[in-house]
């Protein structure tokens, strides 16, 4: 299993006598070393609240598999307890893991407001094993008593999907407040919208507060949305051609505006992609999008109109393979091809990792004559995380007593404990700076990480497998990427433990052995002089073999000063 | 091979009726769809100028190869026309590839500045078999006359390395201009200093301008290294236990820097990192860095100073995963650990591909007590190309007749070219926006991309192969790392066709099969069932093997939705 956690903190865990009867425990199941994967859970007695169940996309080390979700053995164990998962919003980095964890932890009631449930529901539909979900609608503003020391009291916040929440959970240890994903939003006039959100929350005398800390590296505020929306109009304006927009199928907010921008410009929008069209049927069926009834034209009519009354919105602003922008700029794409005189927008940020794919995609559509604009030219993208100064308004104004930040790498989370500690004059032990498994004990008056931790290794989907990769296959494939393999297959009479035929050798990803002739014959001329200089009676597969690695992977070194991965086989018949 | 270029671009070639006695062919044979492996050439009739040789580092495309060197087929084909090989300056992207390709194009006189034939002769020192490099030492301002036809006028540029230059080749067409890799460096006041030498060009009538694209993305000016050097220095005075600085080893110029500061300050400077050492020793004797004799000490002996009396400089701000910085960081490192009161200045961009890398060198920075400063955070760091407006100060001072971008991406060089047609009101077809390989045909009064191209396959360099790594093995490594692979040995009685033993199934990355004994069994049942249906007597190795990749390739994507790659062996005994 891979150990997420190379270097030991230097804040040491302390031991705390926990009064059993008052303390709640938090844990955190993923979020905090990676971008991710956010589910996080309180304890109290025999009382289990979840917050989120989100995947994490895969990393350079994990080759192949399709995402990481969660590891919820500790409460599969305790699945009695659970008396509720409060979903936040419907990104995947907050959803994606309740298809495969739901039934492990016995199908609790998912709280959640109509656009996540809604969003929940249709990836389900996927998954035709799954349990039918129980849903509790709930709604900002609302209170629910989610069991006997758990109370609800769900609020509002601007992030880049409409119907996203926070929680303040009212806990036998005091109130705890996440407000998830967040960042302030802007009126025209450039003032903070919503303030009384965080207002109402700070009359609620906070305990702990657990803040979203992506964006604690960023200086300064986010860009708003209006300055967004102004600037895509801007080259809206400009452009005579088609416009085809690339951006997050989860960026609704950012689709409704552009949906409105068209519709002033006189385009029809076009929408590709599968999970973009889903998204947005959802969002207009409920009323977060209004959409005017002749704007959405079925792709399959676009040459029925003239460049200028295009507007193509499509997935794939982050160079994704299969995603339409790079089947568009790939010349794969069935409808749309770059001609000169189109207009790319990319109304996104790269996702770190992404740079080179982005890169190509770009290199593609200008070589074919697209005009592209990208967020690092002009603020056509603003990201859902609040940056610094945006995380000290919402500490300033909620005053909790201790800090514990939430989401993204250490460094980030230190950035953000940093900040609490100078914004709000908290002594170090007054932040809690922990790690995913670390369980942390609240009391009236202490937030403290103890010496326990639940497990937490990476759990794998592959294709139908979860759980099924392990540390062993994925170091099995890192090697096999680096330096390929070669299979030595020696047959062997099992009498006179003689080669019954020439030893066979098969490589692939080593060198191209059709053009390496010599190098074969004095590999198969090693093995022979190393199987006839074992004695027969002492030939045990076991020994030859790991002779054969050793011996053989030294030797195609010494040749080649590469490593690949030695598969002998002894074959006796 | 790997095909470079996937999208055809929209700008057709031109064939051009060539007066073949003025015309002068241009060619880069690398640099221009990838950052790094800069080589081009200038050609006329029995007469050839190569400008630069450098190497280009892996991508995720090429896994596992140590790096990418220019295809020099067509010189080699033609070398003893090649009459000088002139090096700009000494960073790897530039210089690397010079002791793969020396012998091949017939060893010409390389002609380049001091420091760069020593950073050139050390890296020579690590191939036992190279032959001697016969070099022409010049100094900007020196003018040579490199064959009947040819000859350099070369100029010094600012860049990250001392003793950088550029140069005007005097051609049969006319004169043209390639500055190699620069910026514009600034005085205390922030003026533009060494403004005459763009003005000392301009005077000699320039055909063409070879622009350096790679910051052509970026808006504004440099960053001046005299604002680095002011932050660097502030956090020199904030801090009061070991300074630890992670940065290219080849940023000459800003190693200077630090160590002046070092100096102010009554810091001892130790140097972690072979690479590094080496480039300081050879600036230092060469006189282009002035040290006092007391300053650098022997890493061994780091412990007899106090923290507030340390520097240490080292490689790996990149998070290369055997450099010092992230081997400290790790706790792998022999005489320094990351400690409470450690400041960590990572003085370096992050090359596109390494932000996981570097984010993880910072958390466990971080997670240990270091105080981090990266160059998002203050200015720490400045690139060492001329971003957009001082490119248009180059354009609009030399006022070339042609303009050719050369280094970067297609999009970079495309906004390259952007600038070029607005800032020098040049029309289109002015502004020649080549690729790799693609010959362009110069004239008196023209430049022009002609229809013939030289070969531009890559040359991978793995381990002590040049070139033997090809697409079929890159292409076998992607699959392998993506799904690992299984192999099938089914063992055969050559007489009867019947098995001689059970099916023998390997499999690396794929699933742990000693976890997975019932899909084994049901595979290996598959492969009896599989032989028995085939008659004897049709029995044919190829034929078999064919069918048990597709049949027990579907077979295991039904039950795994994964494809591994299938291996079947068939030994008949």
């Amino acid at each position: 299993m891979i150990k997420q956690k190379i270097i030991k903190p230097i804040r040491k865990a302390v031991t705390v006598p926990v009064k059993e009867n008052e303390a709640v425990r938090f844990v955190a199941l993923g979020g905090l070393e990676e971008i991710g994967r956010n589910m996080m859970f309180f304890e109290h007695k025999d009382e289990i609240v979840i917050i989120d169940a989100g995947l994490q996309f895969p990393e350079e080390t994990t080759p192949g598999i399709d995402f990481i979700i969660p590891n919820v053995s500790y409460l599969e164990a305790k699945k009695k307890n659970i008396k509720a998962l409060v979903i936040t919003h419907g990104h995947y980095d907050h959803i994606g893991a309740i298809p495969y964890i739901m039934e492990k932890i016995g199908n609790p009631t998912i709280y959640t407001t109509a656009l996540n449930k809604a969003i929940i529901s249709r990836r389900q539909e996927e998954f035709t094993n799954a349990p039918k979900i129980d849903f509790e609608l709930i709604k900002a503003g609302e209170t629910r008593q989610l069991s006997e020391h758990f109370k609800a009291i769900f609020f509002g916040v601007a992030h880049t999907i409409p119907d996203s929440i926070g929680v303040i959970l009212d806990t036998p240890a005091g109130n705890m407040v996440y407000p998830g994903d967040f960042r302030l939003d802007y009126d025209i006039d450039g003032k903070p919208k919503d303030m009384e959100v965080w207002k109402f929350i700070s009359e609620h005398k906070i305990h702990s507060l657990f803040l979203d800390s992506t964006g604690a590296d960023k200086e300064g505020y986010s860009i708003s949305e209006r300055v967004v929306e102004a600037e895509i109009e801007k080259i809206f304006k400009k452009s005579d051609g088609r416009i085809i927009i690339g951006t997050f199928a989860s960026l609704l907010e950012r689709l409704a505006e552009i949906i409105k921008i068209s519709e002033r410009h006189n385009r029809k929008v076009f929408i590709s992609g599968f999970s973009m069209k889903a998204n947005i049927q959802i969002a207009q069926s409920l009323g977060y999008m209004k959409i005017k009834k002749e704007t959405i034209i079925p792709l399959e009519e676009i040459n029925k109109y003239r460049d200028d009354k295009i507007v193509v919105l499509c997935t794939g602003a982050q160079g994704e393979p299969n995603a339409s922008l790079m089947r568009i700029a790939n010349g794969e794409h069935k409808q749309i091809q770059i001609k000169k005189g189109d207009t790319i927008i990319l109304s996104s940020s790269i996702v770190p990792g992404n740079e080179r794919s982005v890169q190509i995609l770009m290199d593609d559509i200008s070589r074919q004559g697209g005009i592209i604009y990208h967020s690092k030219m002009v603020d056509i993208h603003s990201s859902g995380h609040a940056p610094q100064e945006e995380l000290k308004i919402v500490m300033k104004t909620i005053k909790p007593r201790f800090f514990i930040p939430v989401h993204g790498y250490y460094f980030m989370r230190w950035r953000s404990t940093q900040l609490a500690q100078e914004t709000l004059k908290l002594k170090e032990e007054e932040t809690v700076l922990v790690d995913n498994g670390q369980v942390v004990s609240l009391t009236k008056n202490s937030a403290t990480i103890t010496e326990e931790t639940v497990p937490i290794y990476y759990v794998m989907v592959d294709g139908l497998g979860v759980g099924d990769v392990g540390e062993v296959v994925l170091r099995d494939r890192r090697v096999l990427a680096q330096e390929g393999m070669v299979v030595i297959i020696t047959t062997l009479d099992r009498k006179t433990g003689r080669f019954l035929k020439n030893p066979d050798i098969i490589s692939r990803g080593f060198i191209y052995l059709k053009e390496n002739k010599e190098l074969v014959e004095e590999l198969r001329k090693r093995i022979r002089g190393l199987i006839s200089r074992v004695p027969y009676q002492q030939i045990e597969a076991d020994y030859l073999k790991a002779m054969m690695r050793d011996q053989l992977g030294q030797f195609l070194y010494t040749k080649t000063k590469r490593r690949p991965m030695i598969l002998p086989v002894v074959i006796e018949v």
